[in-house]
């Protein structure tokens, strides 16, 4: 069955079982991808104050008593959403023949503006305003888990447009999905292995490890490991692990949210330092909503600085050629 | 157990089982991966006639015969490899824990070098320089695994900055491996869960319910189906896939091998035009050499066009949003 032009769809990979969103709604013709750089709307930023009516109303803001010119993270339904909710009856145009499998590309597109002043960086928001940003992570993930209608909320960040931004005031992203992502999915079923075997949580033992050898961590907290992965995909990749228990991020408490808020702030501001305010993408990776609080499973988030093109190698292979160790890497953000 | 400094390694992530090669004598300070464009040695062009000091010396050449100024494509080991044979009695220096596995990058790595005058297109390069190409690349691939010293022999294509080329001169690589890489290893799996339900090769069933259906079919010859496959991954995404059975690159007759490359030099024509010279990676895709006859795998060429840049929700999550529908792209590149 050939897609509805103008209806996203979910198609299953049969060669991997992945998923991949063809967004034909969002199509372009080949000359409308040369562009580099930022969007703007007649001119003017659509996220900065003042400009509030160049976004669709918004869902959420903090402070929750803000007026409309004292807001200082906004969240808005992304005019140009990649999955939209479902409407009405409409009925699924599932192709069900096992080589061509596909959905509807249902969900919810969320932005969060970060800041109400025209800042891009991460580093130049104010802590006040940090603080609301992972609070407002944890509020819009936790109100679409109430909704029952989704299985995971995806939340992510890309700064430069080499790693694909394409507004360049600070904002975030979140997309909520019928189900979690191949990688989510196969990272859960890795982790229960692991937890089978050892009766003890993979994340536990790296962060016990891992600090105990001491060679890929960045920094350590009370309560956050700040890790180079041992077979880090790319140079300088880094992960941000909870030492305490908790697989789901919606059910976090705001006093780990105001801590994580810390946290980035440093890490981010070693990779601006040692990295020169490289373009980058990070994500939050959580236990889907329908399940119960998982022992061997902990969210937590993953920062990938993009200083390297990916090559044929890594198209083809699904895998990766990293020149830099994370124990290098490591060294580098620790003294920056 | 800390990398040795220097010597590259496999290293295996706990969350997919996906392995890393971490190529650490490849390392550069954060600095040099700022620049774009091509390398030159002193100004000139290690690949072009005349200069083929600049290489190590010649594994083989096209044709059989060529003397010193009159070959056409040449195949010389990577002066800066990321893998290296075994040398020797040398103990690999495994770390056994189940978080940090790792064995040391054994491998062989090779370029082809597609023309003695400096071609940059795939498109520049004679009929007889291609045909000579593909029957490099099978050859290659034949002889790696006479050697028996390897799993599986990866060729690939980076065509422009975009596509992670740092070298102008029209070329290809091959990486010799001691297991095939993960994309590979699960594609052949998810062939034979479907070869045990159908009794039928999912290449077979693809190539004639998309022959049928015709929507996703860029051009068709007598031996090859040109399909941009269902659940593209990235905007104009394209299969080459042969009609024939037959599993393995390396075992492909001469015949075959001059109609792959006249099928390639008409696809990629195409891309140029429609797509306006983008950057670009192709991989073959075989059955590892341990494998006999496999009836429910076909190798085959996957060509990834590089118009978009990946961002956060694909790095998070292992998969893509495609904004051009494979339909779409299968119309652009017919009439092209």
């Amino acid at each position: 069955m050939p897609a509805s032009p103008g209806l996203n769809e979910y198609r299953r990979d049969p060669f991997s079982d992945a998923w991949v969103l063809i967004a034909t709604d969002r199509a372009a013709r080949p000359e409308e991808f040369r562009q580099q750089g930022y969007e703007r709307v007649g001119g003017r930023c659509p996220f900065c104050l003042g400009h509030e009516d160049a976004t669709p109303p918004q869902i959420a803001v903090y402070p929750a008593n803000a007026t409309k010119s004292s807001w200082q993270v906004r969240v808005v339904p992304n005019k140009y959403p990649a999955v939209v909710p479902p409407q009405g009856h409409r009925v699924d145009a599932s192709d069900s023949h096992e080589l061509f499998s596909s959905s509807i590309a249902h969900g919810v597109h969320e932005l969060i503006i970060e800041s109400p002043q025209h800042r891009t960086r991460f580093t130049d928001l104010s802590p006040q305003q940090t603080d609301y940003l992972f609070l407002a992570y944890r509020d819009r993930m936790a109100a679409l888990a109430r909704e029952q209608k989704w299985s995971y909320a995806q939340v992510f960040k890309n700064v430069g447009p080499a790693a694909g931004s394409s507004v360049e005031h600070a904002h975030s992203q979140l997309l909520a999905l019928p189900q979690a992502p191949h990688r989510v999915q196969v990272e859960i079923e890795k982790s229960a292995t692991y937890f089978r075997h050892h009766r003890r949580s993979i994340f536990a033992d790296l962060v016990s490890e891992e600090s105990k050898r001491g060679e890929r961590i960045v920094f350590e907290t009370a309560d956050f490991a700040i890790v180079c992965p041992y077979a880090s995909r790319v140079p300088y990749e880094t992960w941000v692990i909870p030492k305490s228990s908790g697989s789901r991020f919606d059910r976090a408490e705001d006093g780990q949210m105001a801590k994580l808020a810390t946290v980035m702030r440093d890490l981010i501001g070693r990779m601006e330092r040692a990295l020169h305010q490289p373009a980058y993408n990070y994500v939050i990776h959580t236990a889907p909503f329908d399940t119960v609080e998982a022992d061997h499973y902990h969210w937590h988030i993953e920062i990938f600085p993009r200083m390297t093109t990916q090559a044929g190698f890594e198209w083809g292979a699904g895998h990766f050629i990293n020149p830099v160790s994370p124990e290098a890497a490591a060294i580098t953000l620790r003294i920056a």
